[in-house]
């Protein structure tokens, strides 16, 4: 299989054996002719219902279960956002969060391609998330994470049995000379914003639009960290334009954590490149990215759409996760309650309107972090004869 | 909104102001009238794409994201069961299990019928489910436990924010006293096998089917702890043979964990009807279940079926936990694997067929319950500058 790659930036084309990343610095995407496509019929649940815009392989096992994932409405946020709210929930996905999408294509497309191991540098979702697609397709999964991450933290990222190595020094850097290993000994590594990992990211954008088509929502609100899904949302959206699919992209906006915001930073400033920073502790650790290799990807989408990038603290970040659950059903990780706590920042400047409709992203699940900011739990003791009284007591 | 019931049994019929029990003691189902069901076209990803099969009521909210779980192929696992496998992946419902199903279709009726309040008897997946689902649709939840569930087990349960109350004496009459008290304060309680939540459920045998049409598969296996859920499959079978869209009925195994094993006893013995039993402490305790209320119905169904009930113990469990993660990427609750550790036993008795088809329902997912048989963590440490050799000499 040879995948067409393009630099969005630069418009050079390359094919994916040439690497991840172009000349000029910037990202490749995978190049996709997109003008013919038409809605699907049928009855596929997975993103592989968008097959005529994603790379020419075909899924096995854990690879044909990702996406196709809850996108409900939320009436009961309506008010705090000042817009119609709709979740599109990515804790549904096999492993709990967004990242089964990359991992369904880049997998897929490492076993069509004859590698016997695939490889990622992550030490949360996007390993674990690996680590379970490989273990279903049969193949060796080698994680990176830093040398300082402590043991528990890779408990459950050792359920799906892949070979870990706590790597020393500069974590940033090992990124990129992750991918250099890999092409020198033939592993697949599928990192947070290589373009396979992209090409499956962005089906969480067409299940958006499918869901509202004709037209796309006015707005999607999203966390960002590397800035792989979000520019995957990006690319989701300029495809179904040049399908004669949407009329106009909706302003997508992305939300860090304020502690790590080097994205938020550098479109404060107005500039067009993000410049590295030292990043802090936040209960959204998991976006928390000092050095975010898509991050000038992701300030280019914002310009083009007419949205923004900001960031929220960690105490409207927890306010936004315990209304997610006590008011839409919604239990999810502290990183995807960022795009609750940026709505509501929107609204109080005016961005959002009454008449449009908002789409939040919520990335994943909240059940691999049900220990942050616990509840108290209130429940009063009754005798079974006495059940009708209590009942009426506190219902009634 | 009048929901029609019939008796599976007896063949008496009623609607669903009745209650939920027919005078012969057996559980209603909702009567339905498939005959002229045929598969939908396009692109309903949740359980709403059978709704010719369910209740008339439109979904809300949460309800809307239920089912469309993945169902996928683990040939990893063919050796262990000596057949072709397949898995149903219920954890990729919105609140992590199958329930969600029959919440989805129990809360959406009762908020079409103009119920304030929703109810359950649950201290685990279901009553989360009850009440992410209440949450949505803006409805109160009472969830009513038994007294001496410890607080922290409760703690998942609290984010969603029900009224729980703790009930001293019998837990088994609660699940009865709950309905009655319902009814006569018009709190809609949707329990374990009350017939909208099996007509929800119902739809994880559907999927299954459809995935597999023109002809079911030859098997499916599914834990079995009150019954509904397999009442619900056996249901789903039967409906589609009415419809012509089944010829034979797939033979239906239900597993349960052997310190708590009341249908499983009946059926060793040849018993047409469950005895309750004093169950004991099980890895599976969400399936632990000493008096069933649809154990006769279950019965039944692996009768009618040809297929069986069977019981297996902690160690089968925890094992068949490890190998879903390792050898599928499916990390799910021990409850969920009882259905391979029942596949397991079934190759040995010699039940399956190398050239069969068997469906194993893994019911929920780990996350809720990751720490149980948590795994080391094996995790070398490596310098950055010496990461080439570290990789050739562990991926080589
Ligand atoms: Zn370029
Ligand atoms: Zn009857």
């Amino acid at each position: 299989m040879d995948v067409p790659l393009i630099c969005y930036d630069c418009g050079a084309t390359a094919t994916l054996a040439a690497g991840a990343r172009c000349d000029c610095g910037e990202p490749y995407w995978v190049a996709t002719d997109s003008e013919c496509f038409a809605w699907p019929e049928g009855g596929k649940r997975s993103l592989w219902r968008y097959r005529d815009l994603l790379p020419d392989v075909d899924p096995t096992g854990l690879a044909a279960g990702a996406g196709g994932t809850p996108f409900v409405r939320a009436p009961r946020l309506d008010g705090d956002v000042g817009a119609r709210v709709h979740v599109k929930f990515e804790g549904s996905n096999p492993t709990g969060t967004f990242k089964d999408r990359g991992s369904a294509v880049g997998v897929a497309a490492a076993a069509d391609a004859g590698y016997g191991t695939v490889g990622t540098v992550s030490h949360g979702n996007m390993a674990r998330s690996m680590a379970a697609h490989a273990a279903s397709a049969g193949l060796d999964c080698l994680v990176l994470v830093p040398a300082d991450v402590p043991a528990e933290r890779l408990a459950l990222l050792a359920r799906y049995d892949p070979t870990i190595l706590r790597v020393e020094g500069d974590y940033g850097g090992l990124y990129d000379e992750s991918l250099r290993v890999g092409r020198e000994q033939r592993i697949a590594f599928v990192n947070s914003d290589t373009p396979l990992r992209v090409a499956g990211q962005k089906t969480t954008a067409l299940e958006i639009a499918e869901g509202f088509a004709p037209e796309p929502p006015d707005a999607v609100v999203l966390p960002v960290s590397s800035g792989g899904h979000g520019s995957a949302v990006w690319k989701a959206f300029r495809e179904l334009r040049d399908a004669g699919l949407a009329t106009e992209l909706p302003r997508l906006y992305f939300v860090q954590t304020a502690a790590c915001a080097p994205i938020a930073d550098a479109w404060e400033r107005g500039d067009r490149t993000v410049t590295p920073i030292e990043g802090g502790e936040t209960v959204a650790y998991s976006i928390a990215n000092a050095d975010p290799p898509s991050g000038n990807r992701v300030l280019a989408a914002a310009r083009a759409t007419g949205g923004g990038v900001l960031a929220v603290d960690d105490e409207a970040i927890l306010d936004a996760r315990r209304t997610l659950s006590a008011d839409a059903g919604l239990f999810v990780e502290s990183a995807s309650a960022t795009a609750l706590a940026g709505a509501r920042r929107l609204a109080e400047g005016d961005a959002l309107e009454g008449d449009s409709d908002v789409v939040l992203i919520a990335t994943g699940t909240g059940f691999t972090e049900r220990d942050v900011d616990a509840p108290a739990v209130d429940a009063a003791r009754v005798e079974l004869g006495a059940l009708d009284d209590a009942v009426s007591e506190r219902m009634g």
